[in-house]
């Protein structure tokens, strides 16, 4: 049995509240031998005194090694493992862009793309074609009528689109039509098993008309489809912990994937001040609060090791207002690192701190990589952390007798 | 989904190399309370200006409290669960002994034994006999001729010998003949599934002619086999992890199960300076190396402290020779714990050393017991270490988006 298969049996509700506060990437490197990493370079007296307050560790979000995107980062910290649950990339996509997935509905993740005068790809990425170009190209798509399917197109980024195909009975197995080459035409769309035949026969469908649509584009005359993904079966939070559960987000991709799990998305908050805004506006309605700070990746991304401290010690400044909530366990974590030195996720395990009445206390005395590698929480994979948090919730009966 | 599934879909192929030094049987026990361990005793310079530069853990062979033979000690290192990655008894003796085994074969260790004049085993183990006694009579049971099936006997060692049938369709699941005691008669060769009907056949007919050929022997007259087992079936290194591998060792047993897992037996080593050569000399053909060293294991087991305190001190002066050619990686372990205290292998995690560029540096001075309990890799499963050495070779791209 997993875990998460048991939990159900043992919950046990009451008043609580808890709060999960994610820095995306906030793992990071120090720049030099001996030195120290964005976090531990930071100035964070608040979360230095929640350090010894509560307790540390550092969380693994998928299995050592591993370096993850930010669903199954995300998916982890929700408590689902991420090698049995798996979000394919056209639902991924979807979610990204904050499309909510039905579920009849199979995403895909389209490109434009170049065709020569044969029908043979030139460019792959449509001479990686502006956004304010293809969007445009993207909503003329939405022109495809297939009967007894609805069809959603949405612009991405540059080449690339998303389009949704809702219908029942349709299966998500459906092979790419990008032949990852140029020189040859677009693949047909085939179903790569027998419940989703008719899914490559309504991509094919689109596939036509659209390229009737696009024809006479000097760039984006062509298409291809990747990643045919229906809604993933995530058993909600609701399910697994009884909680009830609010995902407090800037970005449409986190917020999105908050929605799988069965979280509402509460509020309009455009900063990390608007969140804690939102969070005390809906303390009273909700067991539990995700909260996602974007700007810990993002300047890891941009190999910006400076932009990264401050970025931490704006968190750092804020945590007085959420603590003034007085949640009964408050987590502060990242889906996984973004060391500004590798300018990209990385698989390093990811600082990750506790506070609640009843853990255990371990003498760290700040929140960082080096104090957590000593932390009473010891390295420890993240999709224990939701278990941890409801039993210091008092959330979680006994297991067995 | 196992984490061994997922790799083969996150490869990215660079230029960089990997080395894995497998010191057998590393881990020890201090001789009495509050004393150090061989590792610690030993005076290693170079491994602990290495451990102060990368990220030391202690690895769990199979999982805690579980004893390794070499086979699930190897397993674990090259990535493979032991508990999930089985080598039969029949398929690691063969290995052992440097037979290589291929698909349709199936291997049984044989074991000498006396009968009386009724058939009936007197002793089990043919009085314990003489290699060079035994020698010559497993190879005259060479002259088993059975139609359509290729017949392979080694000798091993005293009593024991390989036999290995070779034809298409000879199922592995055969039931010892060995009854486990004396005053009966070997049990007959029986199939334990429908699949295996022909090998349990066969093996009657090769029991059958080969007592026989041991008649009038006044020790080994008869014989059982036991342990019937097929090559197992294991992902190669290149489909895993990408990765063309190479295997430097002295030892068969290393050498074959090196080559279970498709690495390349290189060079003819019969030191580890021999060793070392051969490294330098396959250096550009491939990207990853094993390298084993036995004498770590074998003093360990001839209960010897101070003779494995120099084999490791003997492993230490090696490491400049090896960093000279500048590894990407490099993992320093042992296949298991092998503390002279107790004279054999041990379920004590395994003190673990990685030197990479982007590794998280966590303050160890020394490469020994003590400090790699408080090391960044923390307590890992040894399974881990292929995905994280993957990880710091850049070599793994994200999983998900």
């Amino acid at each position: 049995m997993d875990l998460i298969e048991l939990l159900p049996s043992l919950i046990q509700k009451n008043q609580t509240k808890i709060v999960m506060l994610v820095a995306d990437g906030l793992g990071g490197l120090p720049q030099q031998p001996g030195g120290k990493t964005e976090l531990e370079t930071a100035a964070t007296p608040h979360l230095d005194a929640l350090a010894r307050r509560g307790v540390s560790g550092l969380s693994i979000p998928v299995r050592l090694g591993i370096t993850p995107g930010s669903g199954p980062g995300h998916l982890g910290l929700f408590g689902y493992d991420p090698l049995k649950y798996l979000i394919g990339r056209g639902a991924l996509e979807a979610t990204g862009i904050g499309f909510e997935l039905q579920p009849t509905d199979v995403a895909a993740r389209g490109n434009f793309c170049t065709l020569d005068k044969n029908g043979l790809i030139s460019d792959r990425r449509a001479g990686r074609i502006a956004s304010d170009e293809s969007a445009p190209l993207a909503r003329r798509l939405r022109d495809v009528k297939i009967p007894g399917v609805e069809v959603f197109v949405e612009p991405v980024k540059e080449h690339r689109f998303v389009v949704v195909f809702r219908a029942a009975g349709l299966g998500e197995h459906v092979h790419d039509t990008d032949p990852q080459e140029t020189g040859v035409p677009p693949l047909a769309s085939k179903a790569a098993r027998p419940d989703s035949q008719r899914t490559a026969e309504v991509a094919a469908e689109f596939v036509a008309q659209a390229q009737k649509l696009l024809a006479g584009e000097a760039k984006a005359n062509g298409l291809t489809l990747r990643g045919f993904a229906a809604r993933p079966s995530l058993p909600s939070y609701e399910e697994v912990y009884g909680l009830n559960a609010a995902a407090i987000a800037v970005y449409p991709m986190y917020k999105g994937l908050a929605r799988l799990v069965g979280m509402d998305i509460v509020g309009q908050a455009q900063s990390l001040a608007d969140q804690v805004g939102v969070l005390r506006d809906n303390w009273s309605k909700y067991d539990f609060f995700f909260l996602h700070f974007k700007y810990t990746d993002s300047t890891g991304e941009d190999g910006a090791f400076d932009a990264k401290v401050k970025r931490i010690e704006e968190l750092d400044d804020i945590m007085p207002r959420i603590m003034e909530l007085k949640p009964d366990v408050l987590i502060v974590t990242g889906d996984h690192s973004t060391p500004s030195m590798l300018r990209s996720h990385s698989w390093h395990p990811v600082p990750t701190l506790l506070v609640a009445d009843h853990c255990r206390p371990d003498g760290c005395e700040r929140f960082g990589e080096a104090d957590c590698l000593r932390g009473g929480l010891g390295q420890f994979e993240a999709r224990y952390l939701m278990p941890l948090a409801m039993a210091n919730a008092g959330r979680l009966g006994k297991y067995g007798a």
